[in-house]
């Protein structure tokens, strides 16, 4: 069960308002790497979790994330407390209101749908979706998510830090940053006290599969480094070899019962293409007197004038 | 550039239709962790990497994981052929055809909507989005969130593993997950050859905030581990210590103009509540003859059966 | 600041494993009207509010909702214990695994993306997205958008309390369900708390507009009501009056500087439409031998046997 | 059947062109107080209801709120007037295009991907989603929610009116307004029309749960009103007393199968942490020369320029 | 399978960095025309095409784009560029920092939160979303699909093309949209090499429809061309003659099981609204003491500035 | 304006209840080829069009579009109006609401979420989303839209026709399928009055590119068409020649200031790989006491059964 109190976990002192700047912190409270996307990671994970030690864990961090969605919001408001008021009772002139929402950001929408409440969007609006939790109900791979999940929430807020030169949001956001390393630390812990943490899972791989590096993209710039050469890499640059990787023919096919082969034939023969014929097109129809002209391309790089208009011109003169 | 040879990475050879199957498996096709969202993850890190070994190595595997999308599609392809062609040519009886299409899984969708094609979405429907994708531009970050994706990637593989019987895919799906296996390495070993990767980014951590665990979640089941216990950790267990975890009061504030501080006391006193008066609302007025009327719980635990109607009826009696 | 107890708010103890009856439940975890949404709802008004009994409110109640969200995902993660451990560990045959994956409901996404662990979905599978959140930053649009909501929370719980037949989830259900009828009582307090409520906002309505009806849906089954007749409503029947409502001619116009209105004449006569020609067109070139041909409606209407195949047959005969 | 003039309900007349200004007058054409989601909202409780009553009034609001999305649509349109021409028409040079994308709201996107028609977007180029609808088919919720969502339109005109000095939008934005306040009005009649709208749907709340208040939000701040204080609420102060609200333990319980317990078993212990361990991690692996090393609170809150660069530097010291 | 070769399908020189510039260019990255919904609408057609030469075609075109995605997000990595490394280095103060990410389009988003990567969202940010997608698995819906997304995805590069004044880009984008123009002709091509592809599909339709055009839209502006006009057109002016078409009473009906009658009558009754009764509302209750008044059209054309707090005043003089 | 007439464009006559094949139909109600994407299409086009004679054929359309949607709402409300009433009044036992709740489609959440009222979501249950519609302000371009859209539409109908054998719905459906038919003529013929419709737009192709089809994908089943062989086509086959397609090398390239050729040097250093170390890393650490061991490719095809516990057991052993 969860209980709150109204003190802060970080007091925050804003210098003064600014809703641009807040449409920019939302990405740390509405955004992919936000403090709501951090708790509910976790706290799916947790109600999940068999293992004591680590129930305790996600349940802990989960619970502060949500007091740092509580600091992140609480910035937001105070840098939209103007703008809320002004627009409220329409304390300003229209064309200065109207210059306000669009001073930068994507503050325009904050004010007008969120009436300067903090709002569960990322920096350019787009609402906080689920599809950025990515908990999958196995601690291997679990924990590995987090990690990389606070190093990215790390460097959200070191880039907020930089833009950023109000000293009481600078501190807060450098308190909030300093978390995230804290935690990751936590899970870093917390996959290597799993004894045997790789390959996540049950199944071990297939021998002459695990090992392979396909050196698919080739050309000018082709490189070694211990992710594709020593000991442990077999790298496959003649791509033959793996097209396919087993001994088959590459192909794909399925067995159809009767019913399923009589219908596709019919299919099949109800849309065949003929590549013997060029009959006549939509586009054929429609292409207008100067059909096929096109333009050189050396003209085309530096002008945007060779169009139509100039074709049309041409058939005239 | 991009170039494509027809035959598969991998041969694909599938027993028999099932519609069904198909659907599950679309979650490695168009779902969070499948090839895709693999592929799109390392092209884009790729085509912003200045690093020439990171730059040829995001290549290489989002390369690859093109065609791994096609060897999944393909089998997705060869599940559906039958239920493609049989409501292509309406081959079955209206009922049979209907029964087809709710055999399992969002296969009714895969077929009404797509035809039979493989689709985008995940094995509930849900289009792909590029939500999924975490890539920050960061590579200290980014590899570890491909480490994580990859080790998504394994699992779900060996899931769908799990639940299939049929030789040809079990094979086909045995291969594309020990790729992952591959890929993980050589994502570890590429965050590796970055002397210093952690914390991620420039900014060092604040002194006092790096090493604190806040015991945030309390009663029976608190546990210790390596992740909030030892020699680097500061636990703390009095959460008023953390509230603030400045020396502040933990309040929010901001410095606002003259005009601003006006419009939000006009706002305040125009919205104040008033909380000394109890007046009737509309939930009153709403309330039936058996107004704040409830039942016990007891009775309530094993049977849904004291309603409104029972209300009423007592009333009447 | 948060905090959290590991106790429940409510005992949860359920009779046996039913992953089809969790992916149901996850309505009411990551759904429209579930208990994040109703979290995050109260949580982001709170923040923003200046009145002191309103936010404490908020705070109040966002609080209790998290605790909601704990209890359902507890119930949940009961009810697929069962699948996330054979799925874990391949403990039945492969078909057995397929099987309880197409058990009912969405389980099969919850089992194999998030190996059984509550996920932030609805129970169609669709992730949860802040566009639920309609918070506002106005009070008396706010609470009124909390009434409703929690007035819709409670029949998705006297739905689900209707399909479930285990008496410890129904007993918990009807404890959750109970919450939000308090819930709703509280925040029709605080509107009228509110002395002057309606119309939300500062601005006036304009007189013609405020008391007119315009029965815009006629024939067979208009009906009147206290909605649209007595002494408060004009009712406009003769749709002509409000074509438009003002004294113009109904269209829309803007006035163009120069180059603007050079630039619209020129697309217009670009793009124009000739009325005058009847041009073939591709729908013309693609239709085959037996174009234009049609079936009878009657025939039509029992059986959908009259298709190209048969149009195809008649040119034969 | 829906049945169309093409003058409109409201006449437009807009003084000179503006993107930027119909990109925030998308909020109510494609966000979510939006005028397709007030039609669409009315339409579907209108097709499902059976009360001949709330059908009529439904249908009728439904179809006015459809001209309303004309009405605005049509602004919409007439401000994008100027951009759609010179840019389909290259009116412009290349840079004063440009400078007009970027003049303000998200006109670029409007421009560039919509060549200047009113899109069914929000003001932060959100696509409109059907979530914003929420219909639940319970005449004692839906008609709260309709009263709810006209409230919100209403403060979102307010809004929209307090940023324009175009007189003729202001008022057509001003007749629109007006509409929202008389359809609550008739919302608010036909669900007082319903003798026993509250709560909500058949069931009544358990006991002592109904008119429980949970204090969860503490310390300074706390605050009493009519929604937590008065003769009927029973307020919950020592958390202890409602963890568990039941008289069981607050955990979470579940009977598995014989099978399924095993299952579980064994994955417990392959996936066990620990706790005595302090396994060295990647973290570790990663830290570079400096490890461990931070920055003082103070100096961090005013320059962000305590990083690893400095920590290397030092170490060379 | 796959291939890559580094070299681009056409080189890129950017002129100076831009990142607004390059937010835009995301349109053709992530957007709903851009190059990956391009390659995946090609690709997912070509995986479950049976028909040979489609099946190539398809797959030619869908490894095209991705080249051509390539490029684009090429161009978009080199106008980041900079940004890019100013802001992970903090190589300038906060505060042009700040307004670097302010200079237009969404590109405070790109680079705060993609760290100047080319990001698959569109120009709004809004994420690239498979329902972009519409791949039907019907090769003559498909390929007329298709021909209409070249259009379009010539049209958006089309106004790129008029707003960027660097002549590298400009270039690449004339390539690009050049290849959209040749797409176009082979699909064209592809449609008109099935002999019979319209209507789509198996079944005709049924006489009296096929041919009628419902004039549903009146008064002034109705216009006759060749889609409502001549021979093969029966127009409809008289809708009384479709409402409805069929010989029926325009109704909706269903037969009820018995169980579904009693429920839906028991049903009816308790949710009846009664016209009858004028009750007093939660609005009645929440208007405050000036209730009912409004304020008058013309003055609100012009100024905004007749409100409640007027009304207050009103009532005090 | 719109009004509406409660009679339907077609009378729905359904033969028993089924709100499994509801979920079915949702897909021309809410999906992406529905009634509503439909309307919306050619709504947001006509209100944008300067043309008389394609705004009243758009507007005409749209109107008629509603219509649609309203019939085909209409057989989904009927379909449901058992569980709808059902499930209110809990008139069956639990376990049988729960079995109806299970019986195909996405039912379940039809009935859950939105109480059997016809929902805008896809048969999936996703919900509608404004991505479907591409309208693009450009005549030649939407109109192409719209007759691919026509199209796909045609062949969602004649699927659900082909699965329905209720003949009221059949004759309903046909109805609406034989409109989409008349539409796509309609939208054709305003597509060639247009004279020059090809290549959408105002400028022309550049030379070397337009006629040029570069053969990307090689290897078996490499064909030949109308659409890369004849007259009109270039076929590329050695892809070196468009590698890249202009005369440069196929880099990517940009000027930088000074202050950003610094910073990114300086990115560059900091965030090196070291090609040369070969690292111990996170996944090295993490693998087991077998670690690196693997299964063999051929038991693996057949039987998921070689596991780490295999491993463990090995080492035992």
């Amino acid at each position: 069960m969860f209980m709150h109190n109204k003190r802060l976990q970080y007091t925050v002192r804003v210098g003064e308002t600014n809703p641009a700047l807040a449409s920019l912190l939302l990405e740390q409270f509405g955004g992919a790497d936000g403090e709501l996307a951090a708790a509910m990671r976790y706290f799916t994970q947790g109600l999940a979790e068999d293992d004591p030690g680590r129930k305790d864990l996600l349940l802990d961090i989960a619970t502060e994330e949500l007091s740092h969605l509580e600091v992140i919001g609480s910035i937001v408001a105070m840098l939209n407390k103007g703008i809320k008021a002004q627009l409220s009772e329409a304390a300003l002139a229209e064309a200065d209101l109207y210059r306000s929402l669009n001073a930068g950001g994507d503050s325009h929408t904050q004010a007008l749908l969120f009436g300067g409440g903090p709002a569960l969007t990322n920096s350019s609006g787009v609402p906080w979706t689920a599809a950025y939790v990515d908990s999958r109900g196995e601690p291997t791979c679990d924990l590995r998510s987090n990690i990389a999940a606070e190093s990215r929430a790390k460097i959200i807020y070191e880039r907020l830090i930089a833009i950023t030169d109000d000293p009481g949001i600078k501190e807060a956001l450098g308190f909030l940053m300093t978390r995230e390393i804290a935690h990751q630390k936590s899970f870093e812990k917390a996959l290597y006290a799993i004894t045997d943490n790789f390959p996540s899972g049950k199944l071990l791989g297939i021998g002459p599969f695990a090992d392979m590096y396909v050196n698919t993209s080739q050309g000018d710039g082709d490189m070694s480094g211990p992710w594709n050469a020593g000991e442990q890499w077999e790298r496959v640059d003649d791509l033959e070899e793996v097209m396919p990787a087993d001994d088959g023919d590459g192909t794909a096919s399925v067995k159809l019962t009767r019913n399923e082969a009589t219908a596709a034939k019919k299919a099949s023969e109800r849309l065949a293409s003929d590549p013997m014929t060029d009959a006549e097109t939509g586009a054929d129809l429609g292409a207008g007197p100067g059909a096929g002209k096109t333009t050189g391309g050396e003209d085309y790089g530096t002008a945007a004038d060779v169009t139509k208009a100039d074709r049309t011109k041409d058939k005239a003169a």
